[in-house]
């Protein structure tokens, strides 16, 4: 049932996939046709009449140099894969040397950036990758493996050390099949390279689901959630995708490691949760076993409306505590429910009804404390009519004593419709001079509010002209995740120093209170620095060990994380 | 509420503990005044009317070398801890130099050990700990992390390395304090040789638990608990030890590893999963920050009774798929059934009343298909008592679409009573000629029948006369774990040699049919071979390669694991 909602016919051909933008080049943001209307509540917002348009070029107008491989090494690489399945042309290098990042579509649409990948590879089997690492290994090339590419933290840049020749793309996209499903233990193997919606169509014919959301999901892949510990909007029901992972094989280029297909054991330090978040520095993910549920019977989105974010935070803390089976709880600040909000009203029009309407809604929301600032929370359960009943009964209640007024099921559907769409309004966005970039962190709830108003602030100091916006959007019985957007003016001269002084400010205002530099993106590149403070000197070595045994020659994706 | 029931007053101090058997010497088995009629319904069970007394031996007559430490390093290390906090005397020598496994303590028993710690050394800091292992490390001194030292799979035996010149024992128990609670983010910070009970009272004076209750909860640490990846009875609400985990601190001789208190993030590798379970082999985790939760306002424990054991697991296995919120779910086969409906009925007067309600409840299971062999599963609800009765109603419509019949309270109320009372009789059989030992693995549901199967058939080829027994004792959606009893007529001329046999032919099986060689005991020296047999090569070469990081010259924990 879930499934059958989601777009299941994107057509993943690369050259019908944006090489500079988000998403296959026929999807689109749902509410395209009032772009200019956005446009202009952010020029009004911000107190500008003009910005510029900014265009992106044509790929063929990027500068490129000629692949680095020797004609040797073409030869040899075609013989492990085949000859469609090794690709040097200039469409493929462009749009496998990035993610999707907005720090990533920019340098290509300003013609900055300095390396591309040398070719990309899709090999089609364990065997094949396993040849193709030994091959790079004995050859001193250096590896990017690359699920779907969706990375927003530089996780699969090509990047390669001086010492090296080369930079090969590993791409893993042919390895999408189903190896087995066991109904009985709720699990089902798959080959790492499958796309999201490949994987729940599979699923959802035999009446199961994964139940793994993330806002990417339909540009990402299995082995790609796991290399990154991604989170889907669903983890108050199924967890972060380490939970969901029941055992995995990862091919290094000193052989593959597989881990046992079990529930919980103690077996010594777990191996699955070295390799989840590994991002490809320890080897490439080529098959993973998960959880599988059968496919919920009902659900239901909804809203709640609070006076303040920590009115929110607080029905969101209670929740969790007292372990309310919530699948999702999306709480937005005040800045982002006021866009929310705007976006919602276009389109429809304003009739006398319709003013009326809002106006008795207004009305009855300020006899009830609930002002024009104020805070929307997006919930949803996914489970039978009873259990269902029962939850929103308990969350109505828990949400009464934190000042929350059930705002009914419309947001929720509208939200359960834009679910994957937001990225495709960055498109429009930067064609017309405006940045917008996300970052999000996870903290316990003793610093949550501080970290909230400390990032926020330190982006503001950046840019004296921006919006900034915050949700919550994951949530634990210590602890939530905290998702920042902020959309900006580009600087059009230097949007690289621009972008990273932003980068800066957030990371070290996140630092500085204590949160992590990631609660579901990955650490990449763009997080390396952060991360490896947060996490010691101690951790760093120890990690860094584990690679020089798996990856002795240091092939793989260097540059990320603690290589 | 949950913690008043605990033992708050057993006396910790080592000469109150037994040293050749299990717990506190003034602590003992619930039915101890009905051992002889156990004993004789063992013996006619087995068909021998003769079992040898084997009573322990005085720790004095213990044959024990000299310690290995010069002058100079006994004053250094006095140095670093003060006189009365580092012993070299016999006893606690003795004590220190194995876990309470039936092996361990046969063997001392037996006088049957070869290799004993040199001495024991009870740090009180972090400070000190690190000292102590810089001075080990430049010294080459083995070093043995020992918690309350119940270790049942050789955990914190006194091994070295060849040549390595003595072993210490590192005994955490007087670092048991609180750090710290945020009571907003459910979370608490212990140092972690506190004990079970210790922990459970600071906590449930404040209105929390940990929910952490293993069979040894009463002489096992923290600290244990996570180097071992330990699980409690009511795991099924609070999760392995390894979920309730949120950070730590761990004492390495390079340097001290802090992970932050964070809830889930994706920044990298997870390095507590790396340290839960690394039973001392990485370093000496000092400080563990958990999850607690806000104490339960009621619990019922209470029985269902199913013909056969493959009824009863698919009932756990449907009420895992289905959610079902059991604290525990706790399923005896035919023959562990048996037994402890045997024990239930000790000290009971065979009263006409007693008699009729017994014949009458016989009936009653008779005419719904359960005869005198069956299954026994004793279930527990830890929540608000709306909640507990509507989990307690939809596990009885479970249990009868497994035939199952609900069996009251009794039951769940006498095991409550005893949870962690069972070791205690082992004390009795190993006095009496009757060896006794425990074993435990998990593998997913669809091999779960084999699996129990072949090894209780592996035993019993080992065993001519012996009685196997088996409960599931954790469960979750994908798999569950299993737990052997095995009661065997001591062979006192070598029973070293039977019980290597017994544990070989279990392990092969559990092998060959795929499970783990551990649940939640753990691997230790017993589970070694398999262990790295099951995890395979690439697994054990990125272990070593870590622990080599962390501990350059060896010194922690030798033998064990991977090392």
């Amino acid at each position: 049932m879930l499934y059958t909602e989601l777009n299941s016919k994107i057509n993943y051909d690369r050259k019908n996939l944006r090489w500079d933008a988000w998403g296959a080049s026929d999807q689109d943001f749902f509410l395209k046709n009032y772009i200019s209307d956005i446009i202009q509540l952010i020029k009004d917002e911000w107190g500008v009449s003009y910005l510029p348009d900014t265009p992106g070029i044509d790929w063929k107008d990027i500068q490129i140099k000629s692949p680095r491989f020797t004609a040797e090494q073409t030869k040899s690489l075609i013989k492990i894969v085949g000859e469609d399945r090794f690709l040097t042309d200039n469409y493929e290098r462009i749009f496998h040397s990035v993610g999707r990042s907005y720090y990533d579509v920019m340098r290509l649409r300003f013609n900055q950036l300095k390396e591309f990948t040398d070719g990309v590879i899709y090999p089609g089997s364990n065997v094949e990758v396993s040849n193709i690492l030994k091959f790079c290994r004995d050859k001193n090339i250096a590896v990017v493996p690359f699920g779907g590419g969706s990375s927003v933290v530089g996780g699969v840049e090509a990047l390669k050390l001086k010492t090296q020749k080369a930079i090969l793309t590993i791409d893993l996209s042919k390895m999408n099949s189903l190896i087995d499903i066991d109904e009985m233990s709720c699990t089902a193997t798959f080959q790492a390279g499958i796309y999201g919606p490949q994987l729940e169509k599979i699923l959802s014919e035999k009446g199961y689901t994964l139940g793994h959301f993330p806002q990417s999901f339909e540009y990402s892949t299995l082995g790609g959630w796991i290399a990154a510990r991604s989170s889907g909007q669903q983890s108050g029901k199924y967890g972060k995708i380490e939970k969901i992972l029941v055992s995995l094989r990862m091919v290094t280029p000193e052989g593959d490691l597989v881990t046992p297909r079990l529930p919980p054991y103690s077996m010594g330090p777990d191996m699955n949760q070295i390799i989840a978040g590994s991002e490809g520095l320890l080897g490439v993910i080529t098959e993973v076993t998960v959880k599988i549920h059968p496919t919920p019977p009902a659900r239901k989105y909804f809203a709640f409306v609070f006076p303040e974010f920590s009115n929110g935070v607080n029905f969101i803390r209670t929740a969790n505590r007292e372990g309310l089976r919530m699948s999702m709880m999306r709480l937005s600040d005040e800045d982002e429910t006021f866009l929310f909000s705007h976006f919602g009203s276009l389109g429809k029009p304003d009739t006398i009804f319709r003013k009326f309407k809002n106006g008795l809604k207004e009305k009855v929301l300020s006899w009830n404390g609930i002002f024009e600032r104020r805070c929307a929370l997006i919930g949803g359960i996914d489970s039978n009519p009873m259990q269902i009943g029962r939850t929103l009964d308990l969350a109505k209640k828990i949400a009464g004593q934190n000042k929350g007024f059930f705002g009914g099921t419309s947001p929720g559907k509208n939200w359960l419709k834009s679910r994957y769409n937001m990225p495709f309004l960055r498109n429009h966005f930067m064609e017309r001079g405006i940045g917008v970039d996300t970052l999000e962190t996870s903290i316990t709830y003793d610093r949550l509010l501080k970290l909230h108003e400390d990032v926020t602030v330190a982006i503001r100091k950046v840019f004296p002209v921006c919006n900034t916006m915050c949700h919550v959007s994951h949530s634990y019985p210590e602890g939530a995740s905290l998702y920042f957007t902020i959309i900006f003016p580009m600087n059009v001269k230097d949007p690289v120093s621009q972008w990273k002084s932003m980068k800066s400010a957030a990371s070290e205002a996140i630092l500085k209170v204590g949160g992590s530099i990631s609660h579901h993106h990955g650490v990449g590149v763009d997080h390396k620095d952060w991360y490896q403070r947060i996490m010691g000197e101690k951790s760093i070595e120890g990690l860094t060990a584990i690679k020089k045994t798996w990856d002795k020659k240091g092939i793989l994706n260097p540059g990320k994380l603690f290589s």
